[in-house]
């Protein structure tokens, strides 16, 4: 008898993820491939058709039931890769071009939707019916559920938690909208902040070494924890911003718990106890405490792939 | 053959409906009574006991099905009203209590829901699954729809709109936060912005005549029609203020539209230009000019009851 599997892909701008996964969840085999976003769709396409073909040729015992895919701007109504930040792809009819290459069912949902679906299908989330998961990484991202259900909105497009405001004459976010959540929780978000505070501070060794290159977590984890003076300033000055954006989600959505992924989530504590507090100060009805901010448990460049792959096993 | 009719009934602060809705939303009867807001909730809930038995001892036509209710604090999940602000009541069993009166089926959603589900059933959001309601009276309310379903939240206090923040250093709001969306944009909201202009313009008549009592809307709105400078910028601010609010809510949501309902929502046109305008200037995805800014076409008390009434007459 086949073994059933569902291609999940997590579209990166960086690298792209794809693996194949059974209805238990169970991951039988994936790989980290670059997206090469700066030239034609068609190219990953190619190479991804590719090397799922010579998987499922060189292992017979699996059988393809269907494909989910999770990237930037992707519309789950439409089937439409529209615009992503990063990749100089424009509109993509990333749905019909997986179809007829490989004649199964195929999904599309945004990479932040994909990761919020891994938790619930196999994840922290799965006993969950109203958790926000927020995807930290060069930007900030989110995937609502509420009422055991995933939020799409009208358009397809709920959960651009990154381009709420914490900050109406705030910092100038990348969108050309003013103090976005994305530009101060994120590593983006850092990078804007070490700028501001190299202008205090121009000498600060730490500031100099973060604002040569990509904002480098590690390097900011590691001075944290020999208590260095100014990476406690970067984090906490990042948790409380963080903290009013999940304030306004709470207040709007009361969830049981935020589940953070991405790269920049590996801050854990160092960010999360300053958001917690920030957060439960700006909450009403009496609900400080009650939320929980948890780490994601799922493996990372994971939830990605599992919760694209549960758009075709859920059915 | 009996004429089945769910009894709707809803508590606001000052005033209560209750009526009398057939599953074809045509009201058969509806009356206004005072809340008593300041004395035990059993007093109401004994006056619409005798009205409710009399009616339907004087109407032998009609067959009580089921009892929907809004109010204040109206936890759908536990049937429970929860320190309603404005009400002396605590916490009330009010689904217990009604269901032991009437026995019939009981069901309870906080006041703003009920709106929503009124809109949902009987007016404009017939068509629609992703909307919002927005309460505007003395506060700010909201009930949320989105993938055709009313948001509860964890603990059934999702929609508090009104305390998301648009500035975390701003006012001072009464439930002891800052820059609450319902502390700019409400009748409280606007006694507020007429309370800091007059520091700034003391001499002002309308500033003056406003700030004597309750906000009147239809002395702001008859200055605004005349062309009243100061009119025209207290709606500029307010709505203004009430775009940012929706832009927020507009970013994690993507709503179809909001509908705007309560006696400060007859502004109309007055508040809902600015604060288009504002919320557009806020919005990422180009959904700029996509969302809709409408006043309910429900005769104003009526779709709380509706609403309410919904909740028994959709099952």
């Amino acid at each position: 008898m086949k073994h059933s599997v569902a291609l999940g892909i997590d579209i990166g701008g960086t690298n792209t993820v794809y693996g194949f996964i059974d209805d238990e969840g169970a991951i039988q085999f994936h790989e980290e491939i670059p997206t090469h976003g700066s030239i034609s769709v068609m190219d990953l396409i190619d190479r991804i058709h590719n090397k799922v073909s010579n998987f499922l040729t060189d292992n017979t015992k699996y059988e393809l039931i269907g494909i989910g895919i999770g990237a930037p701007n992707g519309n789950h109504y439409t089937g439409m890769i529209q615009d992503p930040p990063n990749l100089s792809w424009g509109t993509v009819d990333i749905v019909s071009i997986f179809q007829d290459r490989f004649h199964c069912d195929t999904v599309l949902t945004n990479d932040a939707n994909a990761a919020a679906l891994g938790e619930k299908a196999f994840g922290l989330a799965k006993e969950m019916n109203d958790f926000v998961v927020v995807t930290l990484g060069t930007g900030l991202g989110s995937g609502i559920f509420s009422g055991g259900q995933l939020l799409y909105g009208h358009d397809g497009f709920a959960g651009e938690m990154g381009h709420i405001s914490i900050d109406f004459n705030g910092r100038l976010c990348n969108c050309g909208n003013r103090g976005c959540l994305e530009s101060y929780a994120s590593a983006t978000g850092i990078k804007n902040t070490v700028r501001d505070l190299l202008k205090k501070y121009p000498d600060n060794e730490l500031l100099k070494l973060l604002s040569k290159e990509k904002i480098d977590g590690f390097v900011l984890d590691k001075a944290f924890d020999e208590g260095n003076e100014m990476a406690l300033e970067i984090y906490h000055y990042t948790g409380e911003k963080l903290g009013y954006g999940l304030a306004l989600v709470a207040n709007l959505l009361s969830p049981e718990a935020f589940i953070f992924y991405g790269g920049f989530s590996n801050a854990g504590e160092r960010i999360l106890t300053p958001a917690r507090k920030s957060m439960n100060a700006n909450l009403i009805n009496g609900s400080e405490n009650e939320i929980k901010l948890l780490q994601s448990s799922l493996p990372q460049g994971q939830a990605g792939i599992l919760g694209a792959a549960s758009l075709i096993l859920s059915n």
